[in-house]
């Protein structure tokens, strides 16, 4: 729990209890990363290893009880639990079951995430051997999730300074004959030097008029003069993400592209202004489409999103999702918008919605499109 | 598809249509980034982010079916699929259920990895939507997958290379002072000027007996004279992954962890004596449980993996596993020993097996713990 004081899990476990009491639910059981995190502290990059499951069951008005691998529990001793119950994993014929069975008895209604953006981090064989019923808990881990303590602020704070220091050094890093290889390379060499522990995530794209998708990996295809390059990182800290892009024209720009920023520009300044508590997900979404004067669409399918403990969190800014944004949310402005056929342009800023106007976490992109 | 040819793919599809008739299977459904990578070559980093589902179908004798969300459809289109179905996600109220339900109505027997070391990357709740029954295609996947073609070896020997370089560069890197959160910033920077593209996994210890546990993230503690140092790292290219560490006495080195050393060295001497086609899982490990001459046990469950597109998969160098090698398969050996109460050590290399003995992928570790 090196990443927070005992008071901040004291804080999160409290504000659930009380979901779980207006919710009446007894218990809740977690199978996933952020969530085991959330309200325990316990960070390791070993979640990227599949061979063991890890689980968490959260009571009302105690504290939480993991049921976890033997390998974890020197690390777990040091986090926020009441109790650890650990087997010799990997142990294909009772990976936990009977463990995590026992831990879950005494509970009656037990909450489970099993809503949009969730999902089983476990075998589903596994968890039909349980042969408990749950309860979808997503609409309440949602809620206590999506509004940051000032000490999540802090980090997300932190690491989006260490993205915007890097994205500073780009006249330094990108030039024509670079492969997209290579500036991601360099790019991501240079947000460790600036503080990030771990980029996890980094994508581009390139073209003269705007990239072809936002998701691909890198290539060994040159930046040429002309070309607008765009990376957008997920870099983190103390396991807290930053999550935005920056679009670059290396040598000149054509005139479209141009344009096509600074509407992106004006929709960020739209979205800006309309990032007011009470204000919807889905209006801040409507500000953005507005101020970028057409039918925008696109395939990125909304303009932003929650931004904490992974790279995206709900809400969506999208016309259909309905949550009111409150003090302590962060989210991503992402407009986008289609200059050619195939051809689009991402501007990305993250923000901490405030009593008042927004707080920027990233340094504001250039009005103009940069020429490096 | 850009990692490999299109004749990689036809034969992993033929291979799969050769399993899926002799386990009486129509189809296949997949939610995980390494089976629809496996099938279809689609990579990308977009994984991070929890909002959206992914499926491919693969029926028996046919390309696969991706059933994506739009933001993918340019990227997968490149990839080897037969037809691309898209919906605008997010779209909570229906996010790709319905598509695919229409994309599994031909067929009868359906096979899903539900077994050991899987999981379901998708909302429970949308599963139970989709109101079909599957069958257990772990033992299927798991098969197909744990024998490496030749493009595949090949790259994973060069990320093996890759993290061997960065190692060699262990004694400019390392040093008294420095503390661990530097040293895994340096270590990840160095492995990325080598080559790699992304180090996800990297953890680690220090102490002058061994390390406590192998999964802690790092802190703001110094190396000290006399300390051990590990670092473990699964870095990446071109989507498959190295996992080996290494181990570096600062200064000097204590005789108990210099003999433990040597243990753990003849312990690896014995599993690269005993990793022959035809041996099972669980006599490579009784080979090294028996060259480390003592009760060894330790929470690291067992002491060695199967490694490829992830940083672990099957088989577990284990007593209950009775996977027979093949050539082709490439493994980690990684015994690990108790030096003193709470403080281990651990050694490990990647090895690809062969018709006779196994190929080395990292550069051996020195036989005396090297001190820096």
């Amino acid at each position: 729990m090196a990443d927070f004081q005992p008071a901040e899990f004291e804080a999160r476990a409290e504000r659930a209890s009380t979901a779980m009491a207006a919710a009446g639910l007894d218990a809740l059981l977690f199978t996933t990363e952020a969530e085991i995190r959330y309200f325990t502290g316990f960070r390791t990059a070993f979640w990227r290893s599949p061979t063991r499951p890890w689980f968490l069951v959260l009571p009302r008005g105690a504290r939480p009880v993991a049921v976890i691998p033997a390998i974890g529990a020197a690390l777990m001793a040091s986090s926020w639990v009441g109790e650890i119950k650990t087997w010799p994993a990997p142990r294909p014929e009772d990976e936990g079951v009977s463990l995590l069975r026992e831990a879950l008895a005494p509970f009656g209604r037990i909450g489970l995430p099993m809503g949009p953006e969730s999902a089983l981090r476990m075998p589903l064989a596994d968890f039909r051997r349980l042969g408990a019923e749950f309860e979808d808990a997503t609409p309440l881990i949602r809620s206590l999730r999506m509004v940051k303590s000032d000490a999540e602020q802090e980090k997300i704070a932190a690491i989006c300074e260490i993205g915007s220091a890097g994205f500073a050094r780009a006249p330094a890093l990108f030039r024509k004959g670079l492969t997209m290889r290579e500036a991601f390379r360099d790019f991501r060499i240079a947000l460790m030097e600036e503080g990030a522990e771990d980029v996890s995530y980094l994508v581009g794209g390139k073209g003269p008029e705007g990239y072809a998708d936002v998701i691909s990996p890198p290539g060994d295809d040159e930046l040429r003069e002309g070309d607008v390059l765009m990376l957008d990182t997920g870099a983190a800290r103390d396991g807290y993400f930053c999550d935005f892009d920056r679009n670059f024209a290396i040598g000149r720009a054509g005139d479209a592209v141009k344009r096509a920023y600074r509407r992106l520009d004006a929709a960020t300044e739209a979205g800006l202004a309309a990032a007011r508590p009470g204000a919807t997900a889905a209006e801040l979404w409507r500000a953005m489409r507005d101020a970028l004067g057409a039918p925008a669409g696109g395939a990125v399918g909304r303009y932003g999103h929650g931004l904490g403990m992974q790279l995206t969190e709900p809400p969506s800014l999208a016309p259909f999702d309905k949550t009111r944004l409150l003090p302590g949310m962060v989210l991503t402005l992402e407009p986008s918008i289609e200059v050619a056929a195939g051809a689009i342009l991402v501007q990305e800023e993250n923000i901490l919605v405030t009593e008042d106007k927004p707080r920027l976490l990233t340094h504001r992109a250039a009005p103009e499109l940069p020429v490096i």
